[in-house]
Order: structure tokens, then C-alpha cells, then sequence
């Protein structure tokens, strides 16, 4: 099962908006086949792992990150395939938390006759896939709050000057948890004043399949309340998808955001701003995105925060003062202590000479 | 030599204003001998590992982490002691520093046919004495600034509430900070907010030579331009001796605080504050103050940085937000990206659920 989760992280950068998955035949103590997700239409790690078995996958275990699909989607189901192949024994690391199989893939074995079991090496498979997951049982993507700051909690100078914070190791590392998620979303502030791209860049990623995996770009998503984002923006120049959420209803603005090729979408506001949880809701339905990353200002990374969307908190710390007026990192008016966001540190390590901290916010009662 | 800097650290919390020294006396490949130096007046490492050795030192070989003194102070020089016990080698980890030894103490060793030599494991044993050392070679002492902050860098909030922001470990550590310091320097600001005792506490030390260390506790300065400390605080009514520095020249402040047991030094001014430079020169002159803690807000803090006169920062950071609006770590005005202050990491780790992380600002061309 270690070497199936090994094999689903080579789909880490390509499988959106399907889990990653790794399969692996064993016959009488030997690998017989194996298999992983690459991309979305192609084939299931479990079909994978049975054509490199071929006829030795008669009477083999198979080891599968997740539990086998029982319905047709872009390929038939692979629960099939595993009875047609005549596999006699099936261990899963999980049930699958799609509705559409819940445990049906595993029924569909046992009824074949076939030894089912599920557990195995579960919270490193649960792991693998914490958008997908979050999708199917909730509804809602997972999203990482990425921040770069100085030591005394510092993004910017007032005057909005900030290239760079954090070293080039750090950079590279964004790079990945870009090419990790589905989406991208940044705030209109953090266009006008920084002109970011958003893009994954194959020369920064440091991964060998760099190339291809750039080749997909995440959508990227500006929140936009009034339709600020200039026309010149670089974001809108960029391979792929760029699209504005707002809630301005200026036919105008729409219409010459949507001539320079961006997609508008209208959602509800909250408080004379884009409402969050509605722009989530229309990513998971219209998009299926299972992991989003925010990489933003102040006003917008408060704003997730104070509403509780954030899954995870990834801090790279820059070992510098910039001083105290220079730009928060989270825009957060809290007046009392009991108001303070508590977060449970999940990782912690040294990129190049930055710190780096993964975070769970911790929410109280929610 | 390992054995000996082992020793010497059991001087860590007593010797002021002495060097922490440890000393052990081997013969024929077995240990005769050890001591250090536990408390000024009291025996010297050497005098005591001799008496521990008596007759066995004939013969020996001395290992010192810091070279044999050779002058009269409160006590006679190490060098005839090790000369007169017959001792026949001495390594010493570093040559001492103290101007009136400086080389002395080994040519004394010598002169009497004695083989000597030194540096071995030197950084280590500079490690022991950072303000010791820096005293004797500068005139200045070693500046240790202690800050607790969140993970946005905010001490407080904006109403001044503030305790507890790190656990309890965290405040524990920070209680050994204060026990190997001369001297802990706090502002006026926070006397006036949290009414800071700023002692060594015995309980929460979590040393089992603890009630023996706070029976000498460090001299507590408070920087009061103004003489705004009221009578009431706390701080003036702990064991051992509070001084307040400043330029004020209000006689009847300054008598009330006389009054009331406190020491009032009164120092030239720089832009209308106490000089922060004068004060450490008053410190090592009338104190032969080494190391020094300073525990104190934003203004105070970020006077220290900016002036360039931190040796080590000791940041401690709690896994929690508190806000935009709380008060910031540093006072410190920059405009542009070139006046931020850099750090170099020198330690990181977790104390309890606190992130400490130990720095050397990096003063540019000073």
C-alpha cells in the first residue's frame, strides 16, 4: 500500500478534478503490475496496474489508494475490471467519499466473490486527496492561505513595494502548491498593486515533468467587487483560463473585460463585497475544483480567515524586520484577545533561508 | 575539554560579574580533579579542581575553558596555583580576554616550564561568556532582546491586553533568559501597562538550583525618560535592586522614587529619550554588567534595533492571529525595502506549543 500512495503522487500536478491514485498487483509476494492517475479520460490507476499485469493478474491482491469505482463515468467502472481480470483479493486505504460509489465499488467485489477490505494506510491515502474528499463530503473545496512575510508580520512597505520577501526556494516551492490546485484566487488590490500573473512556470517548479505539467494551467480567479482590474493586467494576458468574480452589474466594464477574452461571472455580495462562500459553491459546481490556493493582500486573506474558509495556513517567514509601517499580513480588526484565531502547527521547515509553517486554523465551535 | 565546558555551565545563573570557567585535571588518562566557578568572592574552576585532586595534580594536565588568571583580584592568581600544585601541562580552550590577564596568565605557566596551549574547542567555550567576552574586548555588554509575539507580530492588543500570548514552557524559557542575565531593561511603557515584576521566579525556573539562583536577582532597569513610573508598580517592590534611567530632571520625582528604595540614575538625553548607548556605558562601568535582557515594547524595542545594539534576538511566536489592529513587535518607521534589518537564524525549536527562534540582526556595515 506504501508503494500504491507512492505511485498516486505522480498524478499530484495532473489528475484534477479527479483524485490521485495508485494501484499495485501482488502475486504470491511479488509486484506483478502497477499503476497511478495521470490525468482526467485516461486511464484509472487500477486499469493501469491490470494491463501491466496482463494474464498474472489471475488470483493477484490488488493494493488501491482508493476504493475501486463502481459507475461509468469517462471510463467503466474498475471494480469490473478487477472481477474480469480475476484478481481474488482487493485491499482498499479508503472508501471512496464520492456519492456515486460510497462502498458500491467494494459490494460490486465482494458480490463477484472477491476478499474486500478498507483501512489499510488510511491517513496517509486521505492525504493524497484532501480537495476531492473535502469536495465529495461537504461540498466544498480545501483551501490554502499562502503568506509570505517578515519576521514582524509584514508583506509590504506602505508604498506598496514588496519583490521580493522570501528567497528563491520559497518561491519555488508556491510554485508547486500552484500546480497542485485547481484554482488560484487573488484580490483585485493584489493585481493593481503587484501585477501578479498566477501562473505556474515551468523553470521555477524544479520538477522533472515540469513542461507537462505547465502545459495545465489553474484557473485563476480575481474577487473583484467593482470591476477594478485593469484591461493591461498581466494576469489576463497569461495561457489559460483568467476569470473575475464581482458583483458589479456595469454592462460595460463586463463587456470589455469579456472582449479581452475573461470570463465575468455575477455572484451575490455580502457586505458590498463578492460573498466568498458563493464564489466557492460555483467553483466545486461549475468547476469542480477540489483544492484552491489564495494568494493575496491583506483585506482579502483577513477576509477568509474571519469567514473560517481556510483548511490550511502555509507561512514562509523571511529572516527580516520591515518595520512597523509596513503592510499587515491578515487584515484583522480584532479589539480582544478572545477573538484571536488559534492555529494548530501541522509542518515546519527550512526552504533555502526562509522558515516555512503549515497551519490549521482552529475555529472554535465551527 | 568537553567535560571542563560541561562544568563551567554550572556557573550559568551565578558567576556575574565573573566568567563562567570550568576546570578538570587529568593523569595518566584519569579524571583527578574537576571544578568551576560558582560565585564571585568564591573559588576560582582551578583552585577548586586542584583541591579536589590535592597531591593527585603533580604531574597532571589541566584543561581550562578559559586561561588561568594571573593577577590579583579577590582572589590569588590560578596561574601560581596550577604552578605551585606542580601541574605540568595546561590547555586552555581560549586566551581570557580581561585586559589585565590577556596573554599573562599562560606566559606566567610557562616561564615556569610549563607546557601550555590554547583554542582548543574555543567557539564553544566563547559561547559560555558572550557577554563576558564582549565586555572585556569592547567595553560594551552582550544585548539579548526577548519578544513573545504572534504569528502577525503583534505583542498586544491595541488596548494593551496582552497575557498570556505563549505557553507556559515559553515563559519558563524566558525565565532562564532573565537568571543568566546582569541586568533585564524594561521601558516605562511597560510598567505602566502590564506592571511588570521582571524577577527571576524559583517556580517557574524548572532548575533544581533554583531557589539557591533567585536568591541574587538581576539588577531591573527601567528607561523613564520622564519619570512616569508610578510608586505603586510592582517592579519597585521585588526582592533585589530596581533602577530607573533617565533624563528627567524633576527633583521631586526623583526624590519620591529615592524614597521609595528605588536607584535613579539621570543620563544625557537624545532626541528627548534617554541615550540608550549612555545607559549600557553606565551599565558596564558601575555594574561590569555581561549580558543583558531586554523585555519591553514596541518603542523600546525598536529603539535597540534601530540603533543597532541587539547582539541576539529570542523571538518567541505563538501559534495564534491576533489582528491587524494589535500593537506591532517593533517600533520601527520604515519607508523602503533597503532600511529593512536583516536576521540570521542561529537556532529554531518548539517549546512547548511556542515557535522560539533565536537571531542575529545583520547591521550592515557596522
Amino acid at each position: 500500500m506504501s508503494r500504491a500512495i507512492q505511485l498516486a503522487r505522480k498524478g499530484m500536478y495532473t489528475t484534477h478534478p479527479n483524485p490521485r491514485v495508485g494501484c499495485v498487483l501482488v502475486k504470491d509476494g511479488v509486484i506483478v503490475g502497477e499503476g497511478f492517475h495521470l490525468r482526467a479520460g485516461e486511464g484509472h490507476a487500477e486499469v493501469n496496474a491490470l494491463a501491466q499485469a496482463g494474464s498474472d493478474a489471475k488470483g493477484a491482491t490488488a493494493y488501491v489508494t482508493l476504493e475501486p469505482c463502481s459507475h461509468y463515468g469517462r471510463t467503466p467502472p474498475c471494480a469490473e475490471g478487477l472481477i474480469a481480470a480475476g484478481v481474488t483479493r482487493v485491499i482498499s486505504a479508503m472508501v471512496d467519499p464520492n456519492p456515486q460509489v460510497a462502498g458500491r465499488g467494494l459490494a460490486m467485489l465482494a458480490h463477484a466473490g472477491i476478499d474486500t477490505s478498507a483501512g489499510l494506510l488510511e491517513s496517509e491515502a486521505r492525504a493524497l486527496n484532501p480537495g476531492f474528499i473535502k469536495r465529495m463530503e461537504s461540498g466544498k473545496p480545501f483551501i490554502r492561505l499562502k503568506l509570505a512575510s517578515s519576521l514582524d508580520g509584514r508583506t509590504a512597505m506602505a508604498s506598496g513595494e514588496s519583490q521580493w520577501i522570501t528567497g528563491p526556494a520559497a518561491r519555488s516551492d508556491v510554485q508547486k502548491l500552484r500546480a497542485q490546485s485547481s484554482v488560484i484566487i487573488t484580490g483585485v488590490e493584489s493585481i493593481i498593486h503587484d501585477d501578479s500573473a498566477l501562473t505556474v512556470r515551468a523553470e521555477q517548479l524544479a520538477l522533472p515533468e515540469a513542461l507537462e505539467i505547465t502545459k495545465q494551467q489553474p484557473l485563476r480567479v480575481v474577487v473583484d467587487s467593482a470591476l477594478r482590474t485593469p484591461l493591461s493586467a498581466k494576469i489576463l494576458k497569461q495561457p489559460g483560463r483568467t476569470l473575475i468574480a464581482t458583483c458589479s452589474t456595469d454592462q460595460l466594464l463586463q463587456r470589455a473585460l469579456s472582449d479581452a477574452g475573461v470570463e465575468v461571472i455575477s455572484l451575490p455580495e455580502a457586505q458590498g463585497r463578492v460573498s466568498l462562500p458563493a464564489l466557492l459553491d460555483w467553483l466545486v459546481s461549475s468547476e469542480q475544483c477540489n483544492e484552491v490556493l489564495v494568494e493575496t493582500g491583506a483585506t482579502l486573506a483577513g477576509a477568509f480567515m474571519a469567514q473560517g474558509l481556510v483548511d490550511e495556513l502555509h507561512l514562509y517567514f523571511a529572516m527580516k524586520l520591515l518595520g512597523s509601517d509596513a503592510r499587515p499580513a491578515f487584515s484583522l480588526p480584532f479589539a480582544k484577545m478572545s477573538e484571536q484565531i488559534e492555529l494548530k502547527q501541522i509542518d515546519s521547515r527550512m526552504i533555502g533561508s526562509d522558515l516555512k509553517l503549515v497551519l490549521t486554523p482552529v475555529y472554535g465551535e465551527q
